[in-house]
């Protein structure tokens, strides 16, 4: 990553870095990520110049979750027409930068299309542009509005489900500011919760093998004030068992047609758990995250990701030994094979319910999503071209 | 650790150094360990010349697994014995060194009764000490048959449960000849079927937070040329999901009477798992890990080990950082609190069956488990004293 500076800042103030920006400096306009890569140790800016940087920081993970991917996406292709690079070129890039993720393909086809639209409107490249900047700033502001929303109607479902307050939540990976333009999806849940002292325990799966959980959702849920607890995702059924978990909220990845949840690797264990314990599992996402292309579970392409993130450890922290494929420690022996998907897929039968900023839907049905997606405006997916 | 000295050995041959021996060098007597914590980086050798030192490394996990932890304990209280240290103390420090692991406690007892037992029959304390010896060397070849008779009825299950052969294991942690005075519990029938022809993948749980699975267990199906391949423990829902597990092998670290079995912390969740694809759940272990005083599940004290297992990462290579608590890289935010259980609890009616070296119980039930204790002459247990 050529493009790029790095810039640390003291811990000062909460959230004080968004995930993700467009600055205008006289240099010319940049995307600016807060790298996740780095955190807790560090809160160090990556700023992107080019789409090409853009894709790379999606693809190592400096910028991620569902929501953000989708701003990202916009503003690379807005960043690439701004300053005069092929458009075309770059949403393909974008788009295909991680395959599982939805939001991020929606989020590039719209400051794709905007762009198109200002040109076929006879408008010069600057207009379309600015239209595409115009676009991705929208999709921005929307989610961050969404986030509100999902975070109201979320808190109105726990209150619904578990009538007797003081809600212990489980949730596994990251899905906080970090991830979006505004609080994020099940961890905006939780914060809500938290802000109408409702949330007794904010049990945090550690997310292996990247730890998003340990590295990014405690450091989020410290910044609040939260009461929160960092367990091995191994740990969550002993928490099940001892009936200390309320409920489970989760983020999602893509949601196919028929109700299935794609999200991080180890929500479908917890939902398996869920229902075995009676405990509602409940996935948070933004309407944008529903594919009316995927038709089930089976047709979601889960990416499957580098074994070293298995095979070593990385972390913030650790030197770079150099001769490993991954750059990080060792701790399997040398040659070790390992199974890597980054994502799960849970059917529908095992979601108690999902919320989005348009509603919850509940049960989930194949119906009653679709509805919620003529409800929205948001799902109007152009075809890539 | 004061008594110890490290020696390091090439990696020539498979399992070359044992998990634990008695040596008589003319120093005096030593019971010597292979330190599972640098493994599989290094082959280190820890030398106990008392039992305080063997307490330590069982702290540590430096020897850990359920039957080679009543090896050790015989081990340390012969160790005393023949040393001419307090032996009633030495026993009382060993038992206690880790809570959950029955057979631990029970190596001691056995050690201790025939000490105690040659003092009263007139012997002197050497005679005694040669007693102790002998009845910890018995615990230990006992072990090794008990292995070998483990992987026998083992594989004839699974060849009964899986009759389309080309079997696909899942285990959890580690469970051979690393815990074992033989090859170990779970491993053991694996290698078994390996070793006829029938193992078409041993799937690798990593098993956080401390890794077993993919330092010891990878370490191990390597040196044997088993087809193994690792995975988070998030990603077995995955594989089940695909209908890639054909059964989940794992050991335990105490029954309760009623049949509920004590392991590793994340071994329940594959059980719920397990059952929720009508894959067998099958637990492997020496008629000693059952322990008739121990009611049900709910009577097993699962140990609660440090949070910093889980703040920060380790690894044998990891340098120290000093500063930390565990001396690791940190991964989640300073102040993090961690819930961390060694073990979980799995209920008899999520058990397929429980392998012992006397036969196969199933279904699990505390009439016939009872019955197979009754057949063992390995369990008569004697009170502590």
């Amino acid at each position: 990553m050529a493009d790029q500076y790095a810039q640390s800042r003291e811990h000062d103030r909460p959230m004080e870095i968004p995930a993700i920006r467009w600055e205008e400096p006289p240099e010319g306009p940049v995307v600016v990520l807060l790298d996740q890569t780095r955190l807790p140790a560090e809160e160090v800016e990556l700023v992107c110049t080019d789409a090409s940087t853009l894709v790379e920081a999606i693809r190592t993970l400096a910028v991620r979750g569902a929501p953000v991917l989708g701003i990202a996406g916009a503003y690379g292709v807005a960043l690439a027409a701004v300053r005069g690079f092929d458009v075309e070129d770059a949403a393909r890039a974008l788009a295909g930068a991680r395959p599982t993720a939805v939001n991020l393909a929606v989020g590039v086809r719209r400051a794709q299309a905007a762009y198109r639209g200002a040109l076929s409107d006879g408008g010069d490249q600057r207009a379309a542009g600015e239209a595409a900047l115009a676009a991705a700033r929208a999709l921005h502001g929307e989610d961050a509005r969404a986030s509100a929303r999902m975070a109201v109607h979320g808190l109105a479902l726990l209150d619904e489900l578990l009538p007797g307050g003081g809600h212990r939540i489980l949730t596994h990976c990251n899905t906080g500011a970090l991830v979006s333009g505004g609080e994020g999806t099940a961890f905006a849940v939780a914060l809500a919760a938290h802000r109408v002292g409702q949330l007794r325990r904010l049990w945090v799966d550690e997310t292996r093998p990247l730890l998003q959980g340990a590295r990014l959702t405690a450091y989020e849920a410290a910044r609040n004030g939260m009461a929160y607890t960092l367990l091995t995702d191994n740990a969550a059924g002993s928490l099940f068992a001892a009936g200390e978990v309320d409920a489970v909220l989760v983020g999602a990845d893509r949601i196919a047609a028929d109700g299935s949840v794609a999200n991080k690797v180890g929500s479908y264990p917890l939902a398996v758990l869920a229902r075995y314990h009676h405990v509602p599992f409940i996935v948070v996402a933004p309407v944008t995250t529903v594919d009316p292309d995927t038709p089930d579970g089976a047709s979601i392409e889960v990416e499957q990701r580098p074994g070293h993130e298995v095979t070593e450890l990385t972390a913030p922290q650790v030197p770079v030994v150099g001769m490993e494929a991954g750059g990080g420690i060792p701790v399997a022996p040398l040659g070790t094979q390992a199974y890597n998907p980054a994502f799960d897929v849970t059917p529908p039968e095992l979601v108690t319910a999902i919320v989005t900023e348009e509603g919850v839907v509940s049960p989930v049905t194949a119906e009653a999503l679709a509805e919620l997606c003529d409800r929205s405006r948001q799902v109007t997916i152009q075809p890539m071209g």
